[in-house]
């Protein structure tokens, strides 16, 4: 029932032994790997702006996509170096992220709610308009045929390896629109999952990223659709259904929104005409 | 595309029409109905201490779980009320929770994050360590049997009105230990779903619930086992698969923890000798 340190421990995955029932029959001991989760404290200038529990692995994407999606840096050389932070005891879950002199930190806003203080209220579509106050909504074309989001699941399940031995992690993946696969990332939280793979483009200096394909393995809910424009993705298909602040922030963002992507069917909930019927 | 306002809208669906593709088919128009998410901000003594993005519904609920699974209240009296703000364009997406006097409020805890400033380091062990420095470890018996964990599922599904209208919802409920349903809620988040129903407790003065258990129709994260934890909840199942740390925390809070709860099987992944095979 215990965490054991076998050697097929890895980053990503630990394995157990669990007691196991089936079809009413009493209880065997059967072995099973977990998902990993773990705390990540991420540094900016000494300051703690943010501890996430996530999946160890792709640290410093999920530091630079975090950063990069709540709009504190814009390129790549807005970050020197991110490193482990040696004072702490377990220096891999504390990373310092050292970013260029020029760039100017809102620690308020950081530790504040972005969304809170509107002028017209709180409410789902002050929400959007604040978004678009930093980020532009897209223009770009960037046509994709529906075969080729028809294959993304498949493709996305082939390159998700953890999840084969644990069935407990979130993936994201960037697609080319032609549908070869850019990147993909799994993570116990979903939003650590989008950071991660949009945080590898930033540090490889691959943004924008206008001309490519988000899937992401739930649900598309408001934050991954606010995470996909700031990477400038015009194109976001979820596994799962889409919530209506993820709707409305597609229509007005300029964003094609594919929803319940599987089994050779799909929903399109928003900007339809990127996608050519092949 | 856009959604209408038509009378098949509720607090928590919003009915759209979208363009369906099915087996490779051209795209026809179909109907569809979204689980609605719209921002929630939760103030206390006039300051902002959460913004979160929520199905609406429940949301007294939602308030009062959130403080109390944050420590923030102890018990039923620590609340004097809870009401919108009126001041707000959205009122009912503002909420005022007015506290006893005597309720220490520490906003810098609240803003900080809880678990980064352990002494021996940011990791799972001391994350686990912070939570206990305020909760103790469970130690009642509270004997359930397999045969009523196996009939959960079902009676979880059968009162999901939701979920069966957009298949995007998570839920979080509550039974007694013989199987009966103490209440269920549904929410875009995983985390509010769990809140909004120990919330519903918590307003009704039924804390502590240690003769229940808790079901979530996701996975099991150490953030879930927190919350079941503040309201002394011994076993928690999970439709999915749990966390490493989750894992963990159940083990060293004296929870039972199943996992993979469904189709007549389950996994037991910490102190199953509450469960009795039945």
């Amino acid at each position: 029932m215990s965490a054991t340190s076998s050697d097929r421990d890895s980053a990503q995955a630990v394995a157990v032994e669990v007691l196991h029932c089936k079809a009413r029959a009493v209880f065997q001991p059967k072995a099973d790997t977990l998902a990993r989760e773990e705390p990540l404290e991420i540094r900016v200038r000494g300051r703690s702006i943010a501890v996430t529990m996530r999946t160890p692995g792709n640290d410093r994407d999920l530091a630079a996509g975090f950063l990069f999606t709540e709009g504190i840096v814009h390129q790549r050389s807005d970050i020197v170096e991110i490193a482990p932070c040696l004072q702490n005891d377990y220096p891999e879950n504390v990373l310092n992220v050292f970013l260029a002199p020029a760039i100017d930190v809102d620690f308020e806003r950081l530790t504040r709610h972005v969304f809170a203080s509107s002028s017209c209220g709180v409410c789902g579509k002050a929400s959007i308009e604040a978004v678009h106050q930093n980020l532009a909504p897209i223009e770009s074309e960037t046509p994709v045929t529906s075969r080729t989001l028809l294959d993304l699941p498949q493709r996305m399940r082939a390159a998700q390896r953890t999840f084969d031995r644990t069935g407990g992690l979130h993936a994201a993946a960037v697609f080319f629109a032609e549908g070869g696969l850019v990147g993909l990332c799994e993570d116990v939280g979903r939003h650590n999952a989008v950071d991660k793979v949009i945080g590898q483009s930033f540090l490889t200096d691959q943004l924008h990223l206008d001309r490519h394909v988000l899937l992401v393995s739930g649900r598309a809910s408001f934050e991954i659709m606010q995470k996909a424009l700031a990477a400038r993705i015009s194109i976001v298909c979820a596994i799962s259904a889409p919530s209506s602040l993820a709707v409305e922030f597609a229509n007005e963002s300029g964003q094609t929104l594919v929803g319940f992507l599987r089994e050779d069917s799909m929903n399109v909930y928003a900007n339809p005409t990127r996608i050519e019927h092949v």
